[in-house]
């Protein structure tokens, strides 16, 4: 098959799966299956291509593994060059450029920052094989940087990340000016009391600042180091400032973040408390208070949730795919909306079964903390709970009565 | 236009803002937009001194360039000095010194912390352009200093990390006996192990001490270093001491910072909170209940709050300035005491409009887990948020009716 | 006795003890007081053989303390061959492999991660007695290596570790590529000026990773260092972005843990809250309530728990064991269900007894704050244990009266 | 005044004194103000007495300084060698002791931790003066080590810290196993990798351990180094596991930390809380809700604790010493019993007096946030503030008048 051809074959495939599907496999925090594989495979890819580009910056490599790298470059900028034209192609389905015309929407996708990003990183490599810009050349590493940039903008926590810093940016520029400040009368005391001795290590107060900046952080290369005493005071206090900023700093990202995390798990749980019977049943103050002590596990398929005579400590309910109840003489499948490992919680013993993933499963996680809290305010969920476990109970011993009278 | 005649008219601009103005713009916690933009100012002109100290500390620099670093030095002394005189001329404003006479709060605010650190940070460049100091010299470079310690004045959270440290001295106290006893029990074992085989480095306790310190912090120059294995042991034993102490301080302060961070932002949201009718026809009780689940933002003007087509996690009350909520067809602009954002909370849909701020504005945040339970704890609110939501949902409907029939 | 004949004594002695109970001293997490002996001489056998390889690495060793060391080695070797079979015997007993066949039991359990790492610990040693592997020979310490592993499955709280990180993942992911993107960032900037300086430390991306890597996390040997003004400035943004990485990673994993940690304590109460008659006579509503303010401790046997006339904090319940509450004329014994401490809590005065362990004991505790709270909302509790501390004290006032007029 | 009959007064001195008082004012936790000022003092001496040894550990010290020191070493024996003969003559006093003859108290204590740190204190200096021990010599370095050790004596919040690491144990085991596991591991694998080209610093499993903990707790001296890619691999492995262990390490103390404090404040909070009769005349229910809102804070004499004219976010009660209310025309004296900035929290308006503490003071805090909670939950307790709060007002109203008529 010629390469024009397998090009066609290629858009034919790609035309073949709608617009709206591409769409939401590439959207950066889509849940569906054939978007955490494309996830899995961009990553995949991504890491190929910065190997490569690290491999050839080496100076005396053999020719042959110079040349398998440049091909591993240019290959890796063909799948993000598709990728490129996939997004451009699929972006009028975004909700955010509602209500434009389609070219609209795409060039106001090319000119954000996703989109430049994008660009980027088609571009050098292309430079590379065209011949415009010389692969072992600096050019070609600078621009190879935007790949690293791409991995950013999957990272599933990032958002989270960003929010913390911005919200706890006014603390966080204090302890930074505590730290300029302390950094600064570091530099200047020390440049005046080591000089002398010193002259290129503190002989200016930005080479001292730079003795400064690798002490307050603790990094401590010993390039230079002050051999006065006074000098010594100084750099131990300055040390001791760095451990201080450093928990200043700890405390208050640790602060935020925990904040931050408690109501981004509130809303992926509202999100998926919608899709089990048994809690949609439940008012909305009932279920307000449920929503806050459950978590979102999301699990690969063929892992053991559950595993038969591990003490229990939590029940689960499906929300996505599907799961296999292993019990001793018998195996059981449950989807969306069924729950399991109530047993051990209501009955207090090892768990009775193990429990598998057919499927990508998502999963709410209720732990018996929260379920005991849970069964004392509000007894109709355990009541439900319950009795729908005593029909499962009562089934399995009818079919284990059926199985042995047969 | 002559230098005395320009200086009658800076004169006479000072005088045609009344005092009470330019004192509650240079006054430190200031909210408002004129204090805001001297801030921002201050803060580049307080830059601008230092990175020109620092350069000019360098040896051999051209001529020009050490002249032009001695301009900028003055003229930073010379804006410092302007800052100065209005500050003596304002503080009788300040409610600190109400029922002084005007020489007397004039003189106690000199003699403050925040004067005397004024008037030294004016001194040292007069002494330079005067001749007196040499602006080479080091009492130039420690004068300068002083310029790093206004930083201090003006950073926000300063006062919040200052509270903290204050209420757990004395667990921060214990933690650095600790630190201090580690110290000297390691300097004084490594000085009668190594002493012999490196009398340089270890050959006195106070010697001993520098390691144990560079250590201790885990530092490590590298310039001195345990050759013996009972030397190696005990610096290993400092190592991890030095972990210990790191995380000790971090849990110190992270608890602590939770603790007092949470008090001053309940603070800040009652002082904005009155400035919402909506909030003001609650009782005491359920008020007391809800500002501690808001929180205050400030953003500055053109900033896009909401974006349409993201998942609601939040709505927002407005306490200061004006926002644009771009709905498709067409946009609305709100003002104090209005709110937005509560659409994607009632529905649980993505954003249906963007807001982007067109002034400085103060937002109140209530997140999608604290609405949640308010809603479930105090309906009445919740109730009102609805009523208001709905008239303006009908309001934009027959606005749109109008511009498709019109 | 031949070595032969004192093989056999031991297996007679081995079929002596019943299988189960092997079996239960064997499980890793098991409480029982045989259990913590063996995994106290397990960790015992286990320094000392990790010991001797690390002594018998060194070069010039004297011959006699070389054969030792391989004694040493062999003999622990033969502990954990033991160790091997016993539990390959015991497997069975397991519940997780109930219902099969004890052959296929067997099977299973030696291909699961413990089989394969107790049968790894066994192999080397014995490779080197036999003379297959040389004592000095690098493939001795990569086998030995395996020694350590078995650490890990005994550490206690190793679990909850596993599981912070496991329900953190996306989050750590997140923070691991921020840390990959200034890494590759930085090793490319400073790649490119500082290779003509310094062609052996930032010659090509990867050499430069190295030095990256090495700045970035704060470790700092000083073997590589920017000497331009630019890659100073680099490598001051890889320091203070090091102190960023280390803080938030922290301020995840401290936010992870405390809650797993809440919920793992909740679990091990309710294990332990069955064992007190007071507890099990409440409700499920008020019994949720009290459960997560209880904590379990462990105590081994000979422990002052509380001191006579130091400050009462706690008050506690016997869930296993005995203790000897020693009163200024008498001494009192204390077993399962019984509790002690109360009388400071109720009085707010200092203890007035001195409590000590006769045996491993288990308590839980429940701390002043905790009390008073319960005690307000859950009065019957308080009731209870006033009723029987009154009891207590008339009995114990009888004894006195009766021990001074005998 | 002779050495004998100076000596004389001294004891008479200490006779005037009641025993009871010597003992209390020694005792390590008391809060009175000779204890507080004892405490002071003893810092001083053992400051001192560090300082003295350090500085004559230096080798060509002038002679006059070196015997100068001696002569501080040996004061501060005296003094210590004074306070171990108080404490030994007034530890029958303590409850812990009762019950016992003077003599078998004095015997008990004098073998208890504390007595054998003090007695170890005296013995080096003594033996210095007496010519025994040379004072230049290791022995007295090493006794003098032990002065370090009475500073834990006297942490304020050395047993807070002591029980978090107590309760947090099995996880700092488990992450202690962690630290090791990897250490072995790294040590062994670069040895193998390493030795070739580095026999120095990898050629034993030992040797390599150094340079394993070296980077493992992030300190990097720099004095061994990998060179081989594959060492360099495993070295960027172990850093960024150094910085996982840090951060593991710090989340478990942090979380330990925070409940710890909590439940000791609340009973120290507790014992101040008595001495407040709007207190006490609350019920138990309620009180055990305040309580866990209010916090202690010690104050010396001469301190601003409340500013006029700025926010007002607590309220403080006093429970013991004596504070100065600062009216604009007026002031007013408070004394145990007594509050006051319940105005600021009332009126929402800033502070309208400076209080000033007389005497070293302590006080229970109520921050603006648990106010406004008790204030809808405890209308009683705020009615009462209220009601007192309005008297004064028209007191000082009262009182102005009659200034202003008179």
């Amino acid at each position: 098959m010629s390469g024009p051809r397998r090009l066609w074959f290629g858009v034919a495939a790609a035309n073949s799966l709608t617009r709206a599907r591409a769409y939401s496999i590439l959207r950066p925090y889509d849940n569906s299956i054939g978007a955490r594989h494309w996830r899995a495979f961009h990553f995949a890819v991504l890491s190929a291509g910065l190997l490569a580009v690290a491999i050839s910056s080496i100076d005396d490599l053999p020719d042959w593994l110079d040349r398998g790298m440049a091909a591993v470059v240019v290959l890796v900028a063909v799948i993000f060059l598709a990728e490129y034209i996939l997004r451009l192609w699929s972006i009028p389905e975004s909700a955010r450029y509602a209500g434009m015309s389609e070219a609209h929407a795409r060039l106001r996708w090319a000119f954000s920052l996703n989109g430049l990003i994008g660009l980027l990183a088609v571009v050098p490599a292309f430079g590379i094989t065209t011949g415009v810009i010389n692969a072992d050349s600096d050019i070609a590493a600078i621009f190879c940087l935007l790949w690293v940039l791409k991995l950013g903008l999957y990272a599933p926590a990032m958002e989270t990340l960003a929010r913390v810093i911005s919200n706890e940016r006014a603390t966080i520029a204090s302890v930074f000016i505590i730290f300029v400040i302390v950094l600064v009368a570091a530099a200047t005391a020390t440049h005046l009391l080591e000089r002398t001795g010193q002259p290129s290590g503190f002989g200016s107060v930005p080479a001292s600042l730079w003795w400064a900046v690798v002490t307050l952080t603790t990094t401590g290369y010993g390039d230079v180091v002050p051999h006065t005493v006074g000098g010594k005071m100084i750099a131990a206090l300055v040390m001791v400032s760095g451990i201080a900023v450093l928990a200043l700093m700890t405390g208050i990202l640790a602060t935020g973040f925990a904040e931050e995390e408690r109501r981004r798990e509130y809303l992926r749980v509202w999100d998926q408390v919608t899709k089990v019977p048994m809690f949609t049943a439940l008012g909305t103050v009932t279920l307000s208070e449920i929503v806050g002590k459950l978590r979102v596990r999301h699990y690969p398929p063929r892992i053991v949730v559950v595993r038969r005579d591990e003490p229990g400590d939590s029940m689960f309910f499906i929300t996505e795919g599907e799961v296999e109840v292993r019990l001793p003489h018998t195996s059981v499948r449950l989807g969306q909306g069924g729950f399991f490992g109530e047993m051990a919680l209501l009955t207090r013993m090892p768990r009775n079964a193990t429990v598998v993933t057919t499927q990508p499963v998502t999963l709410l996680v209720l732990y018996a903390s929260d379920f005991y809290e849970i069964a004392a305010h509000i007894p109709t969920l355990v009541e439900a709970v319950e009795r729908e476990s005593h029909r499962r109970q009562a089934e399995n011993e009818a079919q284990l009565a059926g199985a042995e009278t047969s």
